[in-house]
């Protein structure tokens, strides 16, 4: 088949694919409120609807109960899976999407009805979900729909995985991921994540890499109770000054880590993985612009990038039970606890890293001599993520890139994480890729959400050309 | 006249005293409640009402509106002024008390309801106000009762200042002590405040000293928005990075400030002062029971008291605008605000440690290269108080202590401040001596708050005595 018959069909189609995603972004699913739990489902069955009247075979997995905060329980959206093609000559795909979406309020400062699509003069579509991720998730659909209308066959099987509880913690998707691994998706040779952004906002990426993240609560306490500092200050020992003299030997104000042996586990650059730094579509106004303001480190936008996506971070966010409102108030606080997390990448481990924050912490404490009681705990820990970026999957996606947008594209990590990446690829044992939509000014989380028609449209076209690089690619052990 | 019949008068009528401490605790002067704040207005006419009927001549004062947090406006309770005795022949004493009192509700805990006052099998006079400070304002009075019921004159003439704001930051205060200073206060020759306490619960003492308080917020900011650490962690100059390294440098775990110059101010300890810390009853486990726990730095007695009361002290109470809740957030604050206070002794003037302060942590966050932007400011400054203990005032005080309780007081000072004290000594330009009635346990804002008998009847014998040792003594220059 000639994709150009493809291209064609989907700049004909137009207005119907934007008519999907007008009625997707009219279902205000909000998985983080209990009130919209109905919406949320409801948006389930409009995807079942429109995947079985494309004549795919669709199932949908209950996942189990939420627990609220007030103590009730909510019953979880299901997670929608679907297969279209089951032909065992062909290569099978594996692509995740999620329908629910982050909250939203006109009042909040939208232009406009935030779950009304909108298309404004400069050809963006502006509703909560347009990016994030309802246009992708409808690309998939809209790449069915083109093939079946022109009666082709689509080149690869497709299996399909959208979840509504991304915007809140993925709850149960873990769980189905690893149950039906050998089941549901024993068949899948590699998977497709169209959940991210490009870097900037004229070229297209594949991403290959997300930093993990050590997340630690380093408690101190000693006195008894909340003391006065009038009364015994100078006497006894504070557990914030014990904080801040710890906490200070964590990060320099450069940003380097000052834990001995935290750099040792970094895999070092290497000269082919420095050249894919050579050409990223990415200025130093825009970090400024993103920021609010020139307070970078680096002054080039390699060492920008490098210390976002390959180098590892470490971020102090808070102090929990000592003073916080506006004001005086002249309190010994008798037990404090810092916050601080660590964004890891490879080849770092959790565990080594937990072990390197410890020693370092007690042997900094132990050199006080303070009488308090110091703990420290990693409260929570991910992985970093890293995919082998000329795998056979990567080396389709960029043919397709190439044959839509005429131009390589970016070869991106991010410095955030997104969990469900590192589960499938765990659970699966196929390489992940992230092949985004949207741009990276879209304000996936923010107001005046939006994906600009011309992403959307090129972004059909591109999920559909992947498929075929897909099919017609070598699949080597690579 | 011999104190003899002074004392079995005050011996035999302690039911009558006891009772008027009933009235007055019964009313619920709490100054911290608008809603109570006729209880405080009655209290202040309760006052005017005794103090005539003992044939005082007496004015009540207004000292104008308060402005209240949400905006409105509640008339200030009246300071009420009391002469007794106007003999051009006598030496003249100011006494102040306050007739407000803190909040108590039984339910915050209390054994019995705090506006009834209660005796309990150990002769703890319970209730709300006992100690803090209706026992001692009520002691001038009884004096006042004893002196007129033995048909006895009293040796000096008195003055007293009454206010009913002094737990609400003595509101009005200031203004009418500077107002009257020269005209209703003109002829005042020292001046003794019973509002404070024994520094244990078995000897009396004379206090003739209070450290003053600077306190700062220290603001760095630098990202125009709060940013998320996975993005842009390690690219950019974080401010709480910076806090952490230059509040690290402001005092050691020890307790000893690392500001340059700050100990020069300190004045030197003498061989004489040093004496006066002897044989203070003060025993380590009143401190451990103070704190709740074993975080004492010196390990003497002399150490802990010389710490609190004549040696500064630097305390970090807190961080406004970083993450303070419990749980994770990875976020990287754009402006966040130190905050820590230090207490200040003599001969240290706040102006001058704003001097080294701002200097020191300009210095210190100079060597960062930090391309955020650091704001030091002092939000508030009260003075140390310091009064020279063998002053006529303290001797005759002394002497005084000495006939009721057979004991030499101990010499005190106290960590925290009194505001009242300097303004009085400011202003008047005369001595100020603290005279406490009540015990250091007496839990003067806390819950089952209380006045031992024997501490209200033997304080009434100690302020009769000390107006008489007062009219007795040789007014030196001293």
């Amino acid at each position: 088949m000639s994709v150009a018959k493809f291209f064609d069909y989907v700049e004909a189609h137009q207005s119907d694919f934007i008519d999907r995603l007008r009625k997707a972004v009219e279902i205000p699913s909000v998985s983080s409120e209990a009130a919209r739990r109905q919406d949320v489902v409801r948006m389930s069955e409009f995807l079942v609807n429109e995947l079985e009247a494309l004549g795919a075979s669709v199932e949908t997995r209950d996942v189990g109960m939420q627990k609220m905060h007030d103590g009730t329980t909510l019953k979880l959206p299901p997670v929608v899976l679907a297969t279209y093609g089951n032909d065992p000559a062909k290569k099978t795909v594996l692509v995740y999407g999620h329908y629910d979406v982050q909250p939203a309020l006109k009042e909040d400062g939208w232009n406009t009805d935030p779950f009304t699509l909108v298309e404004d003069e400069e050809g963006r579509l502006l509703g909560r979900g347009s990016t994030d991720d309802k246009g992708p998730i409808l690309g998939w659909l809209n790449v069915i729909e083109a093939h079946k209308a022109l009666g082709l066959e689509l080149p690869v099987n497709l299996k399909m995985c959208f979840e509504g509880m991304e915007e809140s913690g993925s709850e149960g998707l873990d769980d189905l991921i690893l149950l039906e691994a050998k089941k549901y998706f024993a068949d899948v040779d590699v998977v497709c994540i169209s959940d991210n952004y490009w870097l900037g906002t004229t070229k297209p990426c594949l991403t290959y890499g997300l930093r993990g993240v050590s997340y630690f609560h380093l408690s101190i306490k000693g006195p008894g109770r909340d003391l006065h500092s009038g009364v015994f200050g100078g006497t006894v020992h504070e557990p914030m000054t014990d904080l801040f003299a710890v906490m200070s030997n964590l990060v320099a104000p450069n940003g380097k880590i000052l834990i001995p042996g935290i750099y040792d586990q970094v895999a070092p650059l290497t000269e082919e993985e420095e050249r894919t730094y050579d050409n990223l579509a990415f200025q130093m106004h825009e970090l400024h612009s993103a920021v609010g303001s020139e307070v970078n480190i680096y002054d080039s936008e390699r060492d920008i990038l490098q210390h976002r996506w390959r180098y590892p971070s470490l971020s102090i966010h808070g102090v929990e039970g000592a003073f916080y409102n506006a004001g005086d108030k002249t309190v010994v606080p008798a037990k404090v606890i810092g916050k601080f997390s660590i964004r890891s990448v490879p080849d770092m481990e959790p565990e080594k890293i937990t072990e390197l924050v410890k020693k370092h912490i007690e042997s900094e404490f132990a050199k006080l001599n303070s009488k308090n009681t110091l703990n420290i705990e990693c409260s929570h820990a991910g992985k970093p993520w890293f995919a082998t970026p000329n795998h056979w999957n990567y080396v389709a996606a960029a043919k397709a890139v190439e044959k839509v947008f005429n131009v390589k594209p970016d070869m991106t990590r991010e410095g955030g994480s997104i969990p469900v990446t590192l589960s499938f690829q765990d659970a699966l044992n196929k390489n992940v890729l992230l092949l985004p939509m949207g741009r990276g000014d879209d304000g996936a989380h923010s107001i005046n959400e939006k994906l600009d028609r011309s992403n959307y449209i090129q972004g059909i076209k591109l999920l559909g050309t992947y498929l075929h690089e897909i099919a017609e690619i070598k699949a080597d052990e690579n």
